[in-house]
C-alpha cells in the first residue's frame, strides 16, 4: 500500500490467518548502500501459530522476492501457486540453501479453489500480467467476496494465447462482490496499455530492418516477450544467444514449466563462430542501466567476449523503473558514442507496461460492481487516482479506502474502514546483514556522501598531539590541516589546564573544530573526535 | 558539447579569441555533496591576453551561472548582452560581491552588431526561448560566416509577441553559411515544441475550475509563462503572491528591464488575510522537488505562514529535470495525501520545453542551409539525432562533428575537423571551496555511502588495546565490535613479536580486519587504521 514493491497481504478472520505474497522492493537513492528491502513481518511472527497457508499470485520480484526471509521463520504451511511461480519460488529457495521440502509448496491451476484454514477459499483466476501464470484471486470468507486482481493488464493478445478470466469477474460481480483490491499501477494513465502482440508486431519490423548483430534487452522476467522474440528470430533466420545469468535462469524454468518453447536451442557467446552477424539475436540483462549486467559491459566496452560495433542494433525493450533514469541514459549515450544503432522508447514502441491503464481498470470496476473498494500496489497518487476513477463509472463502490502499509482494515457485510495499525515497513538486507542496518545508519551515510568525514585523534602522553584523518572531505590541504590540528590542540590544552573531564576536553574539541571547519570550508564533514590518554 | 548545461564557447583567429556565455552544471547523483559543476577555463587563463570580448546568449544558469567564478580569473573585457540577460548578471555579481564596474557589462539590442577584436563581429539575433531577450548570433570571421542558433524553440506566441528572427536566418542563409551550431535538446522529439500560448490556454482553463486557492509552481526564469499567470490571475480576480526568493528576484529583474508588467502590484503571505480563497494564485518556488524551496515546505508542512488543506489546488507548471524525478515524485505523493488536488503534465498540459523538436530543428536547417553542421547543447544521443535528422532534410550538410567537451574544431572554407584539445571538463563548487574537491574525494564518498566506514584506532602503551568506530556501518553491535578489536589486536599483537616496522603492522591490521569484516558481514566499509605509539 503506499508504494510499489514488496508485496504481502494478510488476511485473518477469527483465529486463522492467510497471507498472500512476500515481495522484496529496490532501495529508493536515499537507502544507499541498502541491497533490498523486505517486508517487516512483526504481526506474522506474533501470530505465527495462526497461519494456515500462503497464496502466490505471481513470480515477480516484489511478489516473491521476500520469501527466503519470511518463510523460514514461520512454521510450515501449504504454500499455493502456479507452475512457473513455483519454478522461480524453487530457484531462489534454492539459492538460499533451502531444501525442497523445507517449504511446503503445491502447484495450482487457473480454477483450483484451495481452501485455506476453514474459513477461506480462494479461488486461482488468470490475468494476464508481463510474465505468465499470473493471477488474481477470489476469496471467499465468512463476511463475503474479496476479489483481489493481482498485477494485471487486459491483454488480448499474450505469447501464450491465455486471456484474463473476465467470465468469471463478471460471475463473481453478479454474485456479489464484497470488496475489490485492484492494481492501480498505471491509474494516471487514460486509454489501454499495448498488447505484447504489438510489441512484437514493432520488435519484428526493426529487427527485420537490421542488417548486423541485434542485441536486445529486456526484463528477463518478460517470457511472454522472449517467447514472441524467439518466434521473430526463427522466422528471420537468427539465433538466439541469451546472455546473463538471470536471463538464462527464468528461460530454463519457463521451459521447464512449459511457458516457453524455443524452435532452436539458445546459443552461448562461444559457439557463435560460424554465424554471420545477420543470424544472430543476442537476448542481454541489464535493461535497468545496470553496469554490471551484459548491456552495461556491452556498452562500457568490458565484456569479456563481445565488442560492440559500427552496424550492430542495440534495442531497449524496456523502460527505466523510477530511479534508474540516469543509469539508462548514461548507457545509451556510451551505445550513441559506439556508433551503433540504438532503439528505444517512445521513439519506438517497443516496450508495454505490465500493468492495466484506466479503461481496463475500469473494465474490471465495471465488472466486478464491488460494494467496497482498495485500490491497492501503487503510490499514492495512484491509489487516488484509482479512487476517482471508480467514483466517475455507472456503479461506484459505496465506499473506497486509501490504505497505508500497515494498516488494519477491517472488512464486514456493512463495515469498512482501518480500525488500526501493525508494525510495517522495510527491514533492510546488505551484504550478509538482515536488518543490522537501519535509518540510523542510513543517516551517518548520506551525511557523509555529503560532506565527507573528519576524525581527530589526540593523543594526550607524553605532550598532546591530534592527528587528522579526512575522507571525502577535500583534496590533501596541508595548510587547513594544520589549522584543524592547532584549534583541536588549543581546545583540549585548555580544557586540560581546566581539569576538565576528558569526555568534556573531547566534546569541547568537536565543538571548536566543527565551528572552525564551517567558517573556513563552509562544509559540515561528519567529525570523530577520538581522545587516547 | 556532449552534456547539457555549463555552456561556454571560444573562438580563435590568430591571436585573438572571443568568448560565448559562462554556464554552471548540476551534479549528477554520484557527484554527492557537490553544489554546483563550472567549467574548467585553462585554456583561457593560458591565453588571457588574447581574449578580445564576451557575448552573452541569455539568462539562464547553465549560460551564466558560472561567470562569477570565471570573469573576475581574466582581463577586463567588454561583454555584451541584452536588458534581462545582464540585469540578471548583475544579480549574480553582486551576489559574490563584485562591484558594478568590475565588469564590463555592455547591453545590446537585438540586432547590434558588436566588434569583438579586429576578426570578429556578432549580431545578435532574436530566438525564442522559455526565457525573453533570449538570442542566437551570427557571427562574421575572416573564414565565413558561423550561425550558432542558442537555446531556442520557435515560439510563434511569446508573451512579448517578439517571435524569432527567421528571416535573418534565411538571408544568412543564401549569403552562406559556412557553419551551424544549434541546440540539440529535443531532437528525439518528433513535431514542434508547444507554444506557451497553449500553455497558458491550459493553465486558464485549470484555473478557472478552482473553487480554492491556487498555488503554481514553475522555473523563477520562466517569465513568459509568469506574464501569462499574471494576466490570467488579473482576469479571474486573483491576486498574485510571489513566494520564494529566486521567484522575487526574476519578477523584480524582470520588472526592471520591462520583460514582465503585473497589472496589480505583487502581495506577500503576510497581506493576504482579507482575501477568500478564490481571491489568490500563489507563485511559488520548488518545481524540482527541493525539499526546503515554498512547494517543498508546504508539501511537508514546513513553512512558516501557509498550511496546505483541501479545496486548495496545487499545479506544477514543470516537469522534473533528469535526477530529479524522485524528489518531485515524493512532493507528488505528499500533496495527495493532504487532500489538495494536484495538477501536473502529462494528465494536463501545463508545461511545455523551452527547446525546440525536430520540425523546428528542421525549419532552421533548411533556412540556413549551412556547409558544416555542429550539433551542440545535448547529450551524444541528442547529438547524433540531430545529425540524422540534418540527413533527411533537402540539402543537408555537407559534413557534420559529433563535438565533445574540450574539443578543437578547425574551421576554414574547405576545412571543417577535430584538431586537437584543450583541457576541459568541471570543477566542484562544494561550501566555499572551488575546485578542493575532486573525483578522489567524490570516489571516497561514494564508498562511504555504500559501505559506511569503519575506524580502528591502536593503541600500543602500556600495552596493546584497539578501539573500533563505525559511521554508517552497521547498528552497534557488541559482540561484532569485540570481534574486529580481537582480529585487529591479533594482528598487532604478532606484528610487534615479529618486531615489523609500525607501517607495516598497520597495513597487516588493516588487511586482517578487512578479510574478517568482509566474511562476517559480506561488505567492505572504508577502513581508517590509525596507530598511537
Amino acid at each position: 500500500m503506499g508504494e510499489i514493491g514488496k508485496n504481502i497481504t494478510a488476511y485473518r478472520y477469527g483465529d486463522e490467518i492467510m497471507v498472500v505474497d512476500g515481495g522484496l522492493a529496490f532501495p529508493k537513492a536515499h537507502q544507499m548502500g541498502v541491497d533490498l528491502i523486505v517486508p517487516r513481518i512483526d504481526y506474522l511472527l506474533e501470530h505465527a501459530d495462526k497461519i494456515r497457508g500462503w497464496i502466490l499470485t505471481h513470480g515477480h520480484e516484489d511478489h516473491i522476492g521476500g520469501l527466503p526471509y519470511i518463510l523460514p521463520r514461520l512454521p510450515r504451511v501449504p504454500v499455493y501457486g502456479a507452475a512457473l511461480t513455483l519454478g522461480l519460488v524453487r530457484e531462489k529457495l534454492s539459492e538460499f540453501g533451502l531444501k525442497d521440502g523445507e517449504i511446503d509448496l503445491r502447484e495450482v491451476q487457473m480454477g483450483d479453489v484451495v481452501k485455506l484454514g476453514t474459513h477461506f477459499s480462494a479461488e486461482f483466476i488468470r490475468m494476464t500480467h508481463s510474465i505468465p501464470d499470473n493471477a488474481g484471486y477470489i476469496l471467499t470468507t465468512p463476511v463475503g467476496q474479496v476479489l483481489h486482481t493481482g498485477d494485471f493488464k487486459l491483454d488480448e493478445h499474450p505469447s501464450d494465447g491465455l486471456t484474463s478470466d473476465l467470465a468469471r469477474i463478471e460471475q463473481a460481480g453478479k454474485e456479489g462482490v464484497l470488496l475489490l483490491i485492484s492494481d492501480s499501477t498505471n491509474a494516471e494513465r487514460p486509454g489501454r496499455t499495448a498488447s505484447e502482440r504489438d510489441i512484437a508486431e514493432n520488435l519484428e519490423e526493426v529487427i527485420k530492418n537490421c542488417r548486423g548483430r541485434v542485441f536486445l534487452t529486456t526484463f528477463a522476467s518478460q517470457v511472454h516477450r522472449i517467447q514472441n522474440l524467439l518466434n521473430i528470430a526463427h522466422r528471420q533466420g537468427r539465433r538466439v544467444v541469451m546472455e546473463g545469468r538471470s536471463m538464462l535462469k527464468y528461460a530454463q524454468v519457463a521451459q521447464a514449466t512449459g511457458h516457453m518453447q524455443a524452435p532452436e536451442p539458445f546459443l552461448t557467446s562461444d559457439d557463435v563462430g560460424e554465424l554471420q552477424d545477420q543470424q544472430l539475436l543476442f537476448v542481454c540483462t541489464g535493461s535497468q542501466g545496470q553496469p554490471m549486467a551484459v548491456l552495461g559491459r556491452l556498452a562500457f566496452g568490458n565484456h569479456a567476449k563481445i565488442a560492440l560495433r559500427r552496424g550492430d542494433t542495440v534495442i531497449l525493450s524496456s523502460n527505466p523503473i523510477p530511479g534508474n533514469e540516469d543509469a539508462v541514459n548514461l548507457i545509451i549515450n556510451r551505445l550513441y558514442e559506439l556508433g551503433v544503432d540504438v532503439i528505444y522508447p517512445p521513439a519506438y514502441r517497443v516496450h508495454a507496461s505490465g500493468h492495466g491503464s484506466q479503461e481496463e481498470l475500469a473494465t474490471v470496476l465495471n465488472l466486478a460492481r464491488p460494494k467496497y473498494f482498495l485500490p491497492w500496489h501503487g503510490e499514492p497518487r495512484h491509489q487516488i487516482n484509482h479512487a476517482k476513477l471508480a467514483q466517475t463509472l455507472p456503479r461506484p463502490p459505496k465506499r473506497t479506502l486509501i490504505a497505508k502499509n500497515g494498516d488494519i482494515v477491517t472488512l464486514g457485510q456493512d463495515e469498512f474502514r482501518v480500525s488500526g495499525t501493525v508494525p510495517a515497513g522495510g527491514v533492510y538486507v546488505d551484504g550478509l546483514g538482515v536488518g543490522d542496518v537501519g535509518d540510523d545508519v542510513l543517516l551517518d551515510r548520506v551525511n557523509m556522501s555529503q560532506e565527507g568525514i573528519l576524525i581527530m585523534n589526540a593523543v594526550l602522553h607524553p605532550t598532546p598531539h591530534v592527528e587528522v584523518v579526512t575522507r571525502g572531505f577535500v583534496r590533501p590541504n596541508r595548510e587547513l590541516d594544520h589549522q584543524i590540528r592547532r584549534v583541536a590542540l588549543e581546545s583540549i590544552e585548555q580544557g586540560l589546564r581546566e581539569k576538565k573531564r576528558l569526555e568534556d576536553v573531547r566534546d569541547d574539541m568537536y565543538g571548536a573544530v566543527r565551528r572552525f571547519v564551517r567558517k573556513a570550508t563552509g562544509r559540515n564533514p561528519v567529525l570523530i573526535p577520538m581522545i587516547v590518554d
